[in-house]
């Protein structure tokens, strides 16, 4: 059994992340820890959880250093001070935040307004998106667990990265969330009666996903000089992420859209969680609401030399806690879809 | 493995049944019929079902004759039709629709509206609350699953209905459903732009599941002359059931508030799936939503003399499927929760 | 022209009363007030808001003694302590805020937390239910606005107290308000992740505006000994009250149904703001969303001898702003409806 | 004073239309004709509505043609039937249905699936986009009055279309509406349980307002050939159209993002209905909520080459209803804004 730990198990992946561990026949749940929280009992705080009675503790690195995998569910800023102390005690960490996701602590600091408490650590962290980088995960000591946004960006576009099908200059991803992607903290654009029966863009001027999301895709392009437009849409609902994307195509793209639906489902064969629908399908949020899985749509508009992919995923799970469980199964050498064989719900 | 048919699993509470059977170890789902959306697989009409790859196939009676155990999930005059054919070969019923929830084919009739098919086999159905009938459902071969209101309201006054504390004449039933509760049909009361940001009551005049509620009260106060108001309202939300329940005590009820919520806890000691909260919380539906459990909060106010229960189930599940398919682990032997150890999340 | 200030002008009762106040001809609005928010245009803080380029100051009581009438539109507490001085400067205060609702100053004290600053005045204040108080509220120079729930439940059930119909031991008001009601407050209750798809009561364990609908009523029923159970409730939408209301009859009750709605329409003649629907028809809240109206429905159950009233407001027009400016209407001698002929629209 | 009929007025956009002529104060409502409900009152239809007492009468194009103007609120395919009869009767034709928006018959047949029934008065029509085409308007005689998306998505590139400032082959329109476009007609897939918590992108194959767009930029353009992606998304609120708009940049363009701001502001100068925001902010579907508003906001970005446009309106307003009456004030040289001086209201 792996001790696991969690930090920030009070936020809403953190509630997340404790459904699907305290479900996951490989795993002990040995310390929740809670900054906010410290001393209430789950049921207090969570009524509705039902996978078992834990008591919030304040966090205790000694403590955590008894465990072999940490989990990170905490704000920007928290997991990089902590890292160095809990790898060294040779625990696994697994961050859900965006501490170790850019590889560039200049960056980091533009975008997060401090200074990076562990820059050294930046370049060991892997970027654990397992369908990109699989086996560097399962070696990986200290994981950047994908932002929701990039997780469903990156698995729209993955398979066309790699190609010279497409021009680097001309991507834009359209994306839009449920409201639960800001967190369980009380602020007034989180309100009901300001989010409800509303529809926006917000982050337009500069999303802290964007920076991800480029860096990724710079990579995956081999260093061609990447344009990318990314806009963020708020949706009046509670989960799921619907990304829109966009991107031309150079002359060098000769497939049918027939042919690049079966070059996405080859692409994606070995990837439990990634599911190419059938051309002329697409993706709709409710169909992987609280499921490990990422649905993807593609189409091909010829007279516009365009490939059109729709991204869905629900943020909570592929696009954080599940993509986090799936990254320690890798590590702990356990199927990858151990304690993820989730399925969807509806209505 | 049981082997299992259902009829008519394309409605919501047809879909949630498969999810439920699809992942329940001591079953085989054998034969899945649809009226309306034979031919149909069911990833087509459910994108977002991950439980296997059924197809909708006709009602064929020959092939359902085969089953171990039918569910009806149909509207109601159907089940009561198949279910003779059915019975005489062998095949439990547990039907999900009306048609064997009242005693009295008379007032079967005056509710919905045509004469009742198997007037001989309303006797024998045995009314389907594991709460309240566990050793009558064990020994059946027909059930009449409750309805969703009658489920919440039921579980909420069951503990005071064989006592003597309260004044039968002083029931009143202020009830709040989902919209999932009026099914998958194509309606203009069910439409988003209709029922979105409104609140209303509805059934005042006469709601069919008011004849089925009193008969049941009425048999659990031996007969009392019982006097019954039940309101149902609908709020703007998918799933969900929460009864405000109100009625008056007589002079014999001599508890404290705390001693009733202990009386309570002890009526409900067997019960895995009701669960009833400490004094001074109170249910909420997302508490128990996608999951078997009724929760129960109880409140007395002395100076009214008035029982005050607050009763949250998922009308789906509790209300439908869920308490469907304990029936059916009851029947078959199996442990009552098998299958039904879901935990709801949120957000 | 009026000269109008408004104190509190950012929650979402003060710039519903600001839309109502903006468009209303007979009005100057001379001061909007804000302590959170001043210095700020309301084009920063409400860019929906098209009824004028207000800018917000702050809380200036020499300034607010210029008005001829001051509406105080703060959480409780504020309005106590500016009242003395503002009425000395001959300016009528209109206070929608719970300051002056009760009479008796212990009971505030009970239900507040706090001393009440103007002891003196709560004798002198006005309850502005105009279908209750007309007379007293035209010749007034403190009004206290009634609260939302009061304002639903007593319309349901004001043309019963004045009559011996009624059992005085038996009412019970089940009432369901949309989220507005709590304010445009950052709190982690009203979030839309911990409101949306939920349905809840709450204050079971005693509800401020219990004490101001208990006395009101008390007082229509001649002092007669009121028992009253109130339960609120929370749905997941923006606007609206809706509050199912029961009474038992007593003997002395002969009508039939038919006879009662004519009673209840009689009895609402005269008020352009009740609108009375025929039997058989109930009212939702979308039907009066945005307006000043409060819609009834009635139902007489014989056999259970009970009265059943439906009733639904807009909470913050008819249960607020709506009412305060009806009841300024009625001070300064205008048309009842000046400005209030508020059409609802959807979906 | 007008004389006013209407043709289909039991729909959504039908009874928004009917909501802003019944406060218009230069028009006379005469005739009110539904295929559907014809025989009911409006309040048993709408018991929201609170603008006059009509009765849906049968469609009767004697009746029809004693009006001034008529307004065809109906499905495509019954507006093209009537329109010569009405016109020769000196009647002018406001048609709020999709039969006049293209000025190809064969394009038309293709989208609509029939044979156009008028197609000599394709070329008469007038498209009542008044910002853009508001001289003609003034003596038209019949109006295309345009669909929600093209009204939002046009609104946000008009400005544009007549510069050398962008490359016609980039235009990406990122729709998202709310469910009332889908109308008010009892099918599945509006159904609240469909389309609560979801999110999905749909007619990505071919959305029937995909011509009718590329035509209307296409002659902005003066013929240049546009290439246009129009994704169409399906958000789960009532109200609103929000449109991401992305355009490249020739070198032609040389403004920095002010001075776009600034050009954009001059150029709807006189148009009373749009609302250019300030550099830095961005629209809301809830600012327009109820108004004939469309509020813009634009960003450059240069090293994208990229401008980028957010566009909002109330579908059933300025995407419908209201522009209609828009067109009719035109039309019969009233006010442009004559009953259309809406306010929002939020929450």
């Amino acid at each position: 059994m792996i001790k696991v730990g969690i930090v920030g198990a009070t936020g809403y992946t953190g509630i997340e992340l404790l459904r699907l561990l305290s479900a996951h026949r490989g795993v002990d749940i040995c310390y929740v820890a809670s900054r906010s929280e410290a001393g209430k009992s789950i049921r207090d705080v969570f009524p509705f959880f039902k996978g078992g009675a834990y008591l919030f503790e304040p966090v205790d690195l000694s403590r955590l250093s008894a465990c072999d995998v940490v989990f990170f569910a905490t704000p920007h800023g928290i997991a990089m001070k902590s890292a160095e102390s809990l790898l060294s005690a040779g625990v696994k960490i697994i961050d859900l935040s965006a501490d170790f996701r850019l590889k560039d602590a200049k960056e980091w600091q533009r975008w997060y307004g401090e200074a990076h408490a562990s820059e050294y650590l930046l370049k060991e962290a892997v970027y654990g998106l397992p369908e990109k980088n699989r086996k560097q995960v399962q070696s990986a000591r200290l994981i950047a667990n994908p932002g929701c946004y990039p997780t469903a960006i990156q698995l729209g576009w993955l398979p066309l990265l790699s190609t010279n099908w497409i021009d680097a200059q001309t991507f834009i991803a359209d994306a839009k969330s449920g409201v639960s992607g800001a967190g369980r903290v009380a602020k007034l654009g989180s309100l009901y009666a300001e989010v409800h029966e509303n529809f926006k863009a917000y982050g337009i001027e500069g999303h802290r996903h964007l920076p991800e999301i480029r860096a990724q895709i710079q990579e995956g392009m081999h260093g061609d000089n990447v344009s990318l437009v990314f806009t963020p849409h708020l949706v009046p609902m509670m989960r799921g992420i619907l990304a829109t994307l966009y991107v031309r195509t150079t002359e060098n793209f000769k497939l049918t859209e027939s042919q690049l639906q079966s070059y996405y489902q080859d692409f994606y064969q070995g990837d439990a969680f990634v599911e190419v629908l059938p051309v002329g399908k697409y993706p709709e949020t409710r169909n992987v609401r609280g499921t490990n899985l990422c649905q993807l749509g593609v189409r091909y508009l010829p007279s516009e030399r365009m490939i059109l992919v729709v991204s869905a995923i629900d943020n909570l799970v592929k696009g954080a806690a599940g993509q986090a469980v799936q990254n320690m199964n890798l590590i702990f050498d356990l199927e990858e879809s151990c304690g993820l064989n989730l399925s969807a719900w509806a209505p």
